[in-house]
């Protein structure tokens, strides 16, 4: 099974070998990126949210495919950019936790509008 | 090492202790994920391309953590709807080496930019 | 009362006495935008399709403000890449009349649905 | 020719003969347009910055298009929220001319970046 290093060397050798990495920066591939999660909000714009949660398989393997391009994008912005994707998001979970304690946020949908609205 | 799969888990832990669940709708975080995208971008609006590849530490810090952000929900995602991301990835490649072959793509700036314009 | 056609004027000047207008490629300035539109997605990913039809003031006047950026950047950009905007929306109504006929889609989700999906 | 009023207007009377204001919610409107934001930076994503400005004919129709879409949504969805675009754009400017004065911002592309960074 492929790890996302794997992933790396494989997206790596995909650029270079097509002569592609001339358009690989890091602001072309961020656009590239939210590209790729508009296709995905797009599947999802008029549907209720019950039905986003219960997706026939036709749709459902379309998904399938936005998500891999969005994984896609992210591991070459990472490679591009030296940054580790696992250990930079084990970071994150340790300052949401502290960002957001249990005991304080528990069971309050105001809360927790009011926490990730703004910056 | 965390891998995916174990961030998966703590990721759902961490939006059931909270009692999040119920705002996590495949379209809701479909959302959240291009809002994370979208502060990516934001690094890089008014960079040229060069510096765009080489930022001062601080604001690489930053797009670490808008990385971190859009991988969370890209696991969330893919967790809520039942489908693997690394299997996802790896079949998408091998649909890219097929829609994209070498000793047709390679090197031209023109044909990449038709063969990803469009749909 | 200004019209679209003032706003242009005003909104060249302003880039101009700053200086500004070196970083006003189309390119970064889609950029921009799409950045503005995501942060008119963050005040309703976590509502309900209903609350986000009733929202406290407060809320109403930052969705406002996202708004406003919003159209400001899209002015700019049609001004730098020459084009009218009203005339392009009339343009756009009338093909969209000519895809959608009444007939066809009238009270039909799942019509919608698919007609505005894909590409 | 048409105004923003006129074609509020027209839109509005499109979406209800269609009988498709029941999926006019802010919250899925929101998400159409970025949709469409996203379709406007595809346009740009592999261009350099100079080449944004230059386009081709056939991609300038294409962009117009887009343009036009994101105009649509932001029309349909002040409408839906009660606003003014043209007065908040004009609220807008009024804020940014405070917010980024002429003699502390001028030819510093150091201070535009950090300016409209962050949040």
């Amino acid at each position: 099974m492929d790890s996302l290093e794997n992933l790396k060397a494989r997206l790596r050798e995909f650029a270079a070998v097509r002569d592609w990495e001339q358009f690989h920066s890091p602001k072309n591939l961020a656009m590239a990126l939210i590209v790729e999660a508009a296709e995905l909000v797009e599947h999802f714009q008029w549907l209720t949210e019950e039905q986003s949660g219960d997706l026939p398989s036709k749709k459902l393997a379309e998904v399938e495919h936005e998500l891999a391009d969005i994984q896609i994008y992210l591991i070459r912005l990472a490679d591009k950019l030296n940054l580790d994707l696992l250990k930079a998001v084990d970071a994150k979970i340790a300052l949401n936790e502290l960002k957001y304690p249990v005991e304080k946020v528990r069971g309050s949908a105001k809360k927790y509008t009011e926490f990730d609205e703004g910056c």
